[in-house]
């Protein structure tokens, strides 16, 4: 019982050992500002590169397309706000009901400046189909921004396809894979995104860093104005520490991403199984999801209760994403997919590692069941 | 010959090894999302809310009062931008010629939406005087953005006095205090500021993490949407290592600031002593200046050259903002100032840690002695 399961990894991970050490140099006697001409830099700016070329390389990107930013926020508020300053025509964006916050809001804040933006609903199983962007894209478009993956149902979206029919209307293509990246195989170029954004501790990177990836040739002005950083693209004075534990986690994360995968679903086949097997009825939600990620509906049951009782027997999981935790609503995700108002409040979401053990799944599913069917059965 | 001189801690500073130490369990077990509301992130919640409360502390505010941020870029873009997106009339903004990068770029973005803007000239000491400001402000503006330290010539503004005049006409006041946050003594209820930037490499803490203060009843719309941290001001997930490290490293500076202050005066007076003792005529720019900044020129000479010179000879100097080290014109500033060009061309900055010695002032006048008479007298 003094046991501390933590299974709640799409709100965050742990810094991974390497990406920790990694950044020891950046933290200490390595601290100068890139931005300066002096020799006293030269190592600070090598890793930096170094960290560039690592990153474009796990995405299949060119080192100059990638640029550092703060986190997976300001890289969506960057490509969704940015796009429409850099528009006086004030052309529509389309994005989905089911995107992240930083997205959403971020739309929200383009149309109290006259932008227009429309969301467009997921099917049943939390999927953005072709047809239903086909049937609103116009000549008055100006940018698609559909997530990789949902971070709530783990849902892994037809990014290709749906960039394909962006593109045969010249419009630029966004994706908020703040999920996928370091989760699923990820090659820019055959998936034909336009903007990728990423966050850094989803990947057992530091917080406050991420990176956006900025296609050759799309023109995206500036969000952070200021100094002449990252080739004037993104101002402000470079986080070499974090920028280099990110690349660091990623490289070890996309090295192991078969690996990751197997185990993760040996981990959840097994926490699935063992919920059978208990007599406990649920509903998975999604398709074609995340390794690891479970968003479970209990009938009759609350999230929030599911999430404080499990947190009494020393489980993290969480009702939603993390980010909207204050809320406790229905989600706008298990809304937007129109689950059952009463599977809907008995949801909570198990988001693993492969860290995550056999034993500790047997734990989740059988403390579920102390809850949900106190007296046994 | 093979000492290693670091004399640019305007550009950035060393983290301090308590602001490391203090950091070092958010690294590592600490991990946890602190939107999250289960028990595992008690601790990070914990180190989180007492950060903010140091912080606080330091500068006289309230702990709701400070926001954490990706660093002072983001912070004066937010202060600028933010101020100009919640304002349907287009008011005016008035600012100096002398401001940062983050302030003046984030200006020209707002102009090019159509939001005016005026620049106050500074003296030829570089100070923007209430004479000036009071000659511009009219009923039509909305924000006033002094700094409180020029980041090249050192020069402090009459905070104080210029924010008086700004809340006489009912107008927001800014102060980008990146350069004086740590170094001097602050106290925004005793200066009277609505809005103060700060960023922690400045002053001994990590890269990447700043915070902005907003006094309580200014309403400044989101600049990050997205998620609902910061109290719904300023979406992404904590960063708690870094905001730790922060809190630490400006209560770590501030309990030793009137120490400080001698040092660097000692170290400064004793620099410029000796290069009029080795007979090397400079000007030094400014007046009322930062502890340990010297802006100074040397007829005939180009700061560039002089910079790599000294760079040679183990010393790193600056010839102006770190952020604009890419541009190897006359600095902005510099040209605001109206300083003789033949002076401007030959400008470097030194700027001092307590931690430099007096020999090495010494071997830093020695230096520039050998590159500018190099002959010997």
């Amino acid at each position: 019982m003094n046991q501390q399961i933590y299974a709640d990894h799409a709100a965050t991970t742990r810094l991974c050992s390497a990406a920790l050490e990694a950044m020891q140099p950046y933290l200490t006697l390595e601290y100068g500002n890139t931005s300066q001409p002096y020799s006293f830099v030269r190592r600070a700016k090598k890793a930096l590169r170094e960290a560039r070329e690592t990153i474009a390389s796990c995405i299949g990107a060119l080192p100059e397309e990638i640029v550092f930013t703060s986190g997976g926020t300001e890289s969506d508020n960057w490509a969704i706000k940015g796009s429409a300053f850099n528009d006086p025509e004030h052309r529509t964006t389309i994005t989905s009901m089911i995107e992240h916050h930083a997205v959403l809001r971020s739309c929200e804040f383009i149309e109290k400046l006259g932008f227009p933006v429309v969301y467009l609903k997921p099917s049943a199983e939390g999927i953005i189909t072709a047809d239903s962007l086909e049937s609103v894209i116009t000549e008055q478009t100006r940018m698609v921004s559909i997530m990789m993956a949902n971070n709530e149902i783990g849902t892994i979206q037809p990014i290709k396809g749906l960039a394909e029919i962006a593109h045969r209307h010249d419009v630029v293509f966004h994706t908020d894979a703040v999920q996928a990246v370091g989760h699923v195989p990820i090659n820019v170029k055959d998936l034909g995104v336009d903007l990728l954004s990423a966050s850094a501790h989803k990947f057992n990177g530091p917080k406050g860093v991420g990176f956006l990836y900025i296609r050759k040739g799309v023109n995206l002005p500036q969000f952070m104005s200021g100094g002449a950083q990252e080739r004037g693209k993104r101002a402000g004075t470079e986080n070499v520490a974090s920028i280099v534990g990110m690349a660091t986690a990623l490289k070890v994360n996309c090295d192991s991403i078969e690996n990751n995968r197997k185990r993760l679903d040996e981990l959840s086949n097994h926490l699935l199984n063992c919920l059978k097997e208990q007599g406990i009825p649920f509903v998975r939600n999604g398709i074609n999801h995340l390794p690891g990620n479970l968003s479970l509906s209990f009938k009759g049951q609350s999230g929030e209760a599911l999430l404080h009782r499990l947190d009494l027997m020393g489980i993290s999981v969480s009702t939603g994403s993390a980010c909207d935790s204050v809320n406790t609503q229905i989600s706008h995700v298990l809304k937007a997919i129109d689950l059952d108002e009463d599977l809907a409040k008995g949801t909570i979401r198990i988001s693993l590692s492969p860290d995550n053990t056999m034993e500790e799944m047997e734990y989740i599913a059988d403390s579920l069941k102390r809850i949900i069917i106190p007296q046994g059965e």
